[in-house]
């Protein structure tokens, strides 16, 4: 579809600076864009791209509008607006409704006529598919999962038995939602199998990135509420509960029963270990460790940046002695 | 089904106190159970529930039964005994012996009469399903693989080519076994692939969680030994060897040809770099990082936990500078 | 098939040392193989086995070759050299050409008559499969997707919409390539979903580990040049470029909009964060964590390693102190 940019402001609650008549069909990059796309600045570091970009349009904030001679859209977060521009203007397919002859779905199963059914796909004894819901191909729906209206399940995923998933979710190819917890009692040296008879519940509007796993609760459940973001390749253990509108990027994990607070941000390969609480409004950095619970909002982490080799090697070697090096140190005070 | 205090105790080698004619029919936390349900106390952290909860009956060890009202079975491993009263009261469905009509199995296959082929599996040539063995929906399992008797494997895993699983194993979904290891000879700056031609064995009563990986030998096999506990999104690499009763949490990684003795326990997130030996009975702690052979048994590892992000990097510049402060320390030692 | 060492040195370019018209069929590590068997000595650590090996024939280098009683190919590189050896004695089972009659084929897919399409297999609306490309069981492959000519893509990957695979490439089980980039515009505490619509461009002869993950571009694409190869449980974001010929090690991963180049070695574990740059010839050592640009080739990195647990407890916390340290240092200098 397109739209004016008088149409979008309007639409999307923007002022427009320049000539609001021009119509735009697709987004596009500063420096790819041709006169059909709208383009957008949030990032400082292109700003110079501004002077020389092709396209139509440009979405962007009020400091940079002033030196922009492309008619643009002006918000005070033109991030968000480039966003919504994008959805509107190259929204995903719309589901096709029905049940692809290939699917095997079990006649106890209740699929709503609107929802799409995909090639291949295995939807379980009772399970439920609400309106506009998309099963991928390949998809397995387990014995008694419910999948919430308008949700988008990508091809190959698994969500196994007893799952709930909201309304107007989004979960990735290979993501595991629902396979045991990793409970085992020790009895002299051998593992006893704890069953892991606790459920998944996701809530409204949340999205699960590719082949991220989320286990089963071992009695009770394994929470995500309304508005959770998951990356790729994320592990959240049985019993753990993420808040609201937090985000957890690739690669970072949550230990059992661990709980994290409403709107956190979790940055790349942070892991979080067991039995531990994470207010809400945290940020933990890059791949850092977290061992202790945190009562305070706030930015917390840490983890030691690649070095030249031969740089690093003379610090950690002097990691080791840090303790005896403080030693010394003291020595030399008392004197 | 259900039971009294009274078979529990003589079934699983505990004492009863109080009334042992009580019968119970599901496991429940604590905090949440009914008359209906056995509870149990594992951990100090919930032992003020003890007074309120309201289970039928409780599993907990000798010191705490003394200030409990509640009927309960006295264990010196009550967790353990939670375990396998849990199995027995609430245990996964029985195999529903037979073929989906939805699978896909050929004629060179051998199927037990009494396996369970979920819908849309893939049985391949010459491939051999034991016994009570069941196969979840979705999975593929490759020429000449072997799934041992009473072996679980869920929807949605991949069993290449070739590959061995002992007796009462479980597979969660999106597992990988038997994909080629990671082997390339470099060559003028390009890489040739090294044929990856050994398998991979699994023995009896392993465990292994939703997407991990664990790739084939290069020329032998990789191993896993019996009783191994492998969680989620774990990475076995090739001609690695995992000793019996080894359990690997989430996120953890072998590289290739390390051998891990027997009754290890790897934390969450540990990497193990390739070519070492680790001894039984090592345990290595959150997140560490491991690059030499260990051989005594103990406990080992390290990372540094996050804090508050403006003292760690006032820590980390330091990190830096610590052998030009160890330098600085040593000249004023000579003074 | 079997080959004679006179063959096989004209074939790959090597100089025969001994009796040069044996016969060898297959390829063995030098302790288990039999006279049937070539073996090959690239590390040092086995030389003392070709005392006693029994294999026919042996792949060495020069200096090695001097004591060595067997037959030998002695080649600049043996590692490669066994590398192809392999690759002819034991080359993987040729595609049998054809549609299984279980697999899913859109009818306006092309695809060619010398591919082989698993059972299972679901091949989407104008998607490509080129001469000889096989793909597995179960494999999903999306709208307008291309598989290039002699590309192996495993059973169960997800090739999901527009992706374009290219010549020879191998992408192992479980693998996701083309899933949303993890792009979401804060807006008042909740996230609002930044649509992904560029697209997945492999080059050819790159191989893709097990359970790895590559997602599409926000706007352009992500982008694999040539020769790449990336182990198990790997992450690539959105629009980040990975040069010809660098190999990536298992759990490592690319943050979005990150450039590496050509050549580039990543060990196992190691993290890349986002919008940064990495030049050719760059190699990163095994769980270190890259945060800047790299401008100057070589080694870089640094993970602090496992040590007895309560050695390092006490250097942990002393790091924790290094900032009150070096003033104390600063301190007794001054005096």
């Amino acid at each position: 579809m397109s739209a004016t940019l008088d149409e979008l402001a309007s639409r999307f609650d923007c002022r427009v600076q320049g000539d609001g008549s021009i119509s735009v069909s697709r987004v596009a990059t500063l420096a790819a864009a041709t006169p059909d796309a709208i383009s957008f600045l949030a990032n400082p570091l292109y700003h110079d791209q501004l002077a020389t970009t092709r396209a139509g349009a440009v979405i962007l904030g009020a400091e940079a509008s002033e030196l922009c001679a492309t008619p643009c859209l002006v918000s005070r977060n033109p991030y968000a607006v480039y966003a919504r521009v994008a959805a509107l203007l190259q929204p995903p397919p719309a589901p096709s409704a029905g049940i692809h002859p290939d699917a095997s779905v079990d006649p106890s199963a209740k699929v709503a006529a609107s929802a799409e059914i995909g090639a291949r796909a295995v939807i379980g004894p009772g399970a439920s598919i609400g309106d506009g819901a998309v099963i991928g191909a390949g998809t397995v729906i387990g014995s008694g999962t419910v999948v919430g209206a308008g949700s988008r399940i990508a091809p190959l995923v698994s969500l196994l038995d007893k799952v709930r998933i909201g309304l107007r979710c989004i979960v990735h190819s290979g993501a595991v939602i629902g396979a045991d917890g990793f409970g085992f009692a020790e009895d002299d040296g051998r593992w006893i199998k704890v069953p892991q008879i606790g459920g998944v519940i996701i809530g409204d509007d949340v999205e699960i990135g590719a082949n991220t796993t989320i286990d089963r609760g071992s009695i009770e459940d394994t929470v995500l509420e309304d508005g959770v973001k998951l990356d790729n390749l994320v592990q959240i253990a049985h019993n753990a509960r993420v808040g609201a509108h937090t985000a957890m990027a690739a690669m970072s994990g949550v230990a059992g029963s661990t709980k994290i607070g409403k709107r956190c941000k979790v940055a790349g390969g942070v892991v979080i270990v067991g039995h531990i609480s994470i207010c809400d409004d945290v940020m933990f950095t890059f791949r850092s460790v977290v061992t202790k619970s945190v009562t305070e909002p706030g930015i917390y982490g840490g983890s030691l940046q690649a070095m030249e080799a031969s740089k690093w090697r003379r610090s950690a070697a002097r990691f080791k002695q840090l303790d005896a090096m403080h030693e010394r140190l003291k020595r030399l005070e008392r004197k």
